[in-house]
């Protein structure tokens, strides 16, 4: 290793390898040895020293990953991305850019929105995570609602196989439907396929104009009636939060921020973009929506400063929630979206049932709520019910024809509760197509499958 | 065979192997028998017989492929779709539609703009080809540029593998990252991974109003100048269609029709939906944008028939084409849009060197022109030199950082090339993949590898 990238880009010092083996999930295992490549070539030569000696590979960007999918789950050698920070290219012509992956996703957002140009990704995480990841794990976030996730944006990668063979896949093509779409395979792989070196993303021209709008309801079946209203409307909006009564309150409690009065049950936050004149339109008919569905307050944002409060108290929560000092497990469920009251009486009846403190929030339009469940980590009982509420909760989203993630991925946190929703015949196929680019099982193992 | 569909269902005639051994390209070999299942248990029935004895299978939809993707190379079974005809839902709550695989496209689009919704995917087959088809290749048509392609539309999938197992991929849900993204994958598998049973498909609002502009320029490079400054003010229309001179005076001398004043080098058709301020904001960025770049005429679509009027211009071109008699070798290449003016000057290019004629048109906006070689089939000399000219504009079109294929696929029609596009690595990976879903490569063989 040290022979291919240099002795200074070689970690084998115990804090280093202490730092590896966690991410945002808070768990995993510290590699053995971190590597820090410069080139593709030299990721090449560090997947073809693992192939041949069969040791565990896993690849790490920003670490910000909510399922432990950037961490070993025994030993091996990490691949740190974080050399790979350079924005290659911005065609203002063929509304692409191209970039390596560890460009922070914000960073590349500012670049491309200083020539006119739009990359609608947004995770709650975009100041601090990279755009590996987010094409690792097909980051979503609020404006997916109109704009779609992450893989939607890929137009091409160039990464490395496992087993050292540095492939091209798409092109700078916005149509490409040559041979099967290996592109599309590897976004939302979460690092068990290749190791990605280089993204080239599809940009659109950035919205003219914007605004935001904070409706308060009296409980979440209203403020979900009112997302239906907006889509029978035909209106399809950038971003659609839902916040719950728990999420507010927890702010309030923690913060000392009251988004909402505190008899609110429920608050959706809206966002419209496009030119002055639709978002004038649009923003209307989401007002007549919102009072439709008896929503007690309407609040449009007057400028761009009380846009940015606005959102701002969206990302409060998180703060908050990690402010009680609980444990806060964040699973990221998603149902068809007029399931929302559905899904939101089993969120309670899970309450109930295992006496647990839910807070839920999220992607409305997408049918994507966050449910976290905030547990006292010294309370072993405690802990033994959520794991219970858990699998309850995964087992009913199911039943409601939904999915057990639609953002973070699966890695070692959720690959026990994989069966729930993919059925056996399913996952071998999976397990084959795993094969058909790892054959020996050196990437990222331990992750995805049960 | 006879006992899994019964005996009605089963076709040796000769007349009906001679049908289903062709689709739009006009070559292929017939099969030895075809079958004709009813219920998802036959076809996987089906897939079990001719996996155990190792023979090929092809499945078929409406046939309207143009790259050979439906038929036999070397005869074995075909398995006709034409009894999954269904829609089986369509969800307003939801904005989903869930359809047999023979619904023919215009079917599904009538049906679902009937209660307010709508799908956008319109390849020009649209009044024939079927959905499994449209799937299973991927289609676009003029609107993918504001829209995307089919893929952007498919949900979750049930589908056959060739082994015998029925699978269900994704979900309900718009978002789901749960394991490798199947569905993704077995869009554009031409038929080769596996057999599509039930597509359960994204809708979105129907846009409430639209409009059509055509513009008239002196040559190529002025109609894509015109392209460029469109997205420069930031304005994604519907569609982007560019028609060449060649193409213009073909539908003149064949079906009498002016679509431009004689001395046209170039037309843009140009649409454009959503609200009506947004249209009416659009259309006149768009006419400010084809003036400035020398325009010599712009109308605007006043009505739906005059709308209609001129998109039907658009679809007689290939009508038009085919009404010269001549051997009609339709590619659909396709360049980052920037690029199309030397797109153009590559064609120019073989039109002398090859003393070939070309007619060319297509979605600009995309950069996915269609290239229309027209041959005497009787004259070999003229083949010979088609031939040539074919893979020199892959080349070329690959050189410009481009795809051999945005649209049609590969099928056998255009398997000889792929090398041009892909690495060996690649396609190497690639047969990996297809062999993790069809160990004894009995699906569609002959299809996509060289």
């Amino acid at each position: 290793m040290r022979e291919v990238v240099g002795v200074e880009y070689v970690r084998t010092d115990p804090a280093s390898l202490d730092r590896y083996g966690v991410d945002a999930l808070g768990q995993g295992h510290p590699p053995d040895l971190v590597v820090l490549p410069g080139t593709t070539p030299e990721v090449a030569a560090i997947a073809r020293l693992c192939n041949e000696r069969r040791v565990p590979l896993v690849v790490r960007g920003a670490g910000t990953g909510y399922t432990g999918g950037a961490v070993p789950t025994r030993g091996g050698v990490v691949v740190a991305m974080e050399r790979f920070t350079r924005i290659l290219e911005i065609d203002r012509t063929n509304l692409l850019a191209v970039a390596e992956p560890n460009v922070v996703t914000a960073d590349l957002q500012r670049a491309v929105e200083a020539v006119g140009l739009f990359y609608p990704p947004d995770p709650a995480s975009l100041d601090r995570s990279a755009l590996g990841g987010n094409v690792a794990e097909c980051a979503g976030g609020p404006r997916a609602f109109k704009y779609g996730t992450t893989r939607r944006y890929v137009l091409a990668l160039e990464a490395v196989l496992p087993t050292g063979e540095i492939i091209q896949t798409g092109s700078k093509a916005v149509k490409n439907v040559v041979g099967y779409d290996l592109t599309q395979l590897l976004v939302g792989s979460e690092g068990t396929l290749a190791i990605i070196t280089k993204i080239t993303l599809r940009l659109i021209p950035k919205p003219p104009a914007r605004a935001t709008l904070l409706a308060v309801f009296a409980d979440v079946p209203a403020a979900v009636d009112a997302v239906t209203a907006l889509l029978e409307r035909r209106v399809v909006p950038a971003a659609i939060e839902l916040i719950d009564a728990d999420s507010l309150h927890v702010v309030r409690d923690q913060l000392g921020e009251a988004l909402a009065p505190a008899a609110a049950g429920a608050m959706l936050i809206v966002e419209s973009d496009g030119t002055q004149a639709a978002v004038d339109e649009e923003i209307d008919r989401v007002t007549q929506a919102c009072r439709g569905a008896g929503a007690t307050a309407v609040t449009r944002a007057g400028g761009d400063e009380e846009r940015e409060r606005m959102w701002n108290a969206r990302r409060l929560i998180s703060l908050a929630l990690r402010a009680t000092g609980l444990l806060k497990i964040n699973h990221d469920v998603v149902v068809p979206r007029g399931r929302i009251p559905q899904l939101f009486e089993v969120i309670g009846g899970l309450r109930d049932a295992y006496r647990l403190r839910i807070a839920a929030f999220g992607h409305a339009g997408d049918g994507n709520i966050h449910v976290n469940l905030m547990i006292d980590s010294a309370d072993a009982a405690e802990r033994a019910r959520a794991k219970e509420a858990e699998r309850v909760l995964f087992e009913r989203v199911v039943a409601l024809e939904g999915s057990i993630s639609g953002e973070h991925g699966i890695g070692f946190a959720k690959a026990p509760y994989l069966g729930i929703e993919l059925s056996p015949d399913v996952i071998a196929l999976m397990k084959r197509v795993k094969a058909a680019f790892d054959p020996n099982g050196i990437l990222n193992p331990g992750k995805i499958f049960p």
